[in-house]
């Protein structure tokens, strides 16, 4: 176990690699390898790539998505419905929205849902900078795309109370989501219809 | 579908992220998604690393294997035992009976197996390094570990051809290696055993 097969560069890539969603560590290996073997059409490629994003990437003051400008390209698109204000957990579940297509909207990102037990209050999510965006009075319609779960129903709820004073209509996704399913894995049928019927909150 | 939703940087990563074997294109968009969350922990130290291994990585001009150092540190290991060379079809065969830690031996690797509808002939095959290897004389026995598959046995025969003039054993993994098997597959007792049990070719 102690004997080395190569060099620390390469066990350190390979250490890393393991730690990225979808690669263990067997697979690391075999990721680092081909890396290796597709050095230039791959390997340099790819590191330039992350060192872009790695350079560039930030979270959009207004929305909380991540993009290399702020505000994102989706806050600062003319062609979007300000009128439709989606909310969502996470930034993967507005990429899979959107992978939808289902609707013209604009996003906000709560950065996660109630927690108490995991000391995820009202205060550690951007809870208060989306009624902010209502209070600015553009918004006709708040869809709340949680996930269905139980912390996510709750977060709805909350949401919910907190936006009680404006003139805004708060819809939630149509059941066709899965209970305790996770939006992002939701095939974009699904989550399209899901979006088509949804109801009052 | 032509709705942007992040940056060219991180569109561009997430494309090049999905050529890495063990990523589709959602498990790109995952994989993006969790680096950049975690950008001081994982994001930035994987970017260095890869840049480092980018820049270093070379393949051992004496056994093929791939390091930042030529001679490879399999090579130049004083504790190894430079009487029995394992040959195998890849790098990857190499790492696999490595883990396997059966064996305190050198390597050489083939860089593939013989083929002859997809073009590759000995001279695409790094054989004659191997002869020379043994010709030096101080190679006592060649184990071939190639793949159990029809390309990897013939290419075993014609190796064993062209060490015929050498005074070398030359063994081959027991049986155990599933017929049609990939070495890289394999858990580490089988390869062990496979190993310990070799024959005679
Ligand atoms: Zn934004
Ligand atoms: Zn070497």
């Amino acid at each position: 176990m102690s004997k080395r097969i190569a060099g620390p560069e390469i066990e350190r890539l390979i250490q890393l690699l393991a730690k990225v969603p979808g690669l263990g560590p067997r697979s690391a290996r075999r990721a680092a390898l081909h890396l290796i073997k597709k050095k230039d059409q791959l390997f340099a490629p790819l590191t330039v790539a992350m060192r872009d994003a790695l350079d560039n990437v930030k979270v959009c003051s207004r929305c909380g998505n991540v993009d290399t400008v702020d505000p994102c390209v989706v806050c600062t698109d003319p062609r979007r419905d300000e009128a439709t204000l989606i909310v969502v957990e996470d930034v993967s579940d507005l990429w899979a929205l959107e992978r939808a297509s289902a609707m013209n909207a604009r996003y906000h990102v709560l950065g996660g849902v109630l927690s108490p037990l995991d000391g995820v209050g009202p205060d550690q999510l951007n809870i208060r900078s989306l009624v902010d965006r209502v209070a600015e009075g553009a918004v006709a319609e708040v869809i709340l795309a949680v996930n269905a779960t139980v912390e996510g129903q709750a977060t709805a709820h909350y949401v919910t109370d907190q936006l009680s004073g404006y003139e805004v209509r708060v819809t939630r996704l149509a059941h066709g989501v899965p209970v305790g399913g996770e939006l992002d894995y939701l095939d974009e049928g699904t989550l399209t219809a899901a979006l088509r019927a949804r109801t009052n909150f």
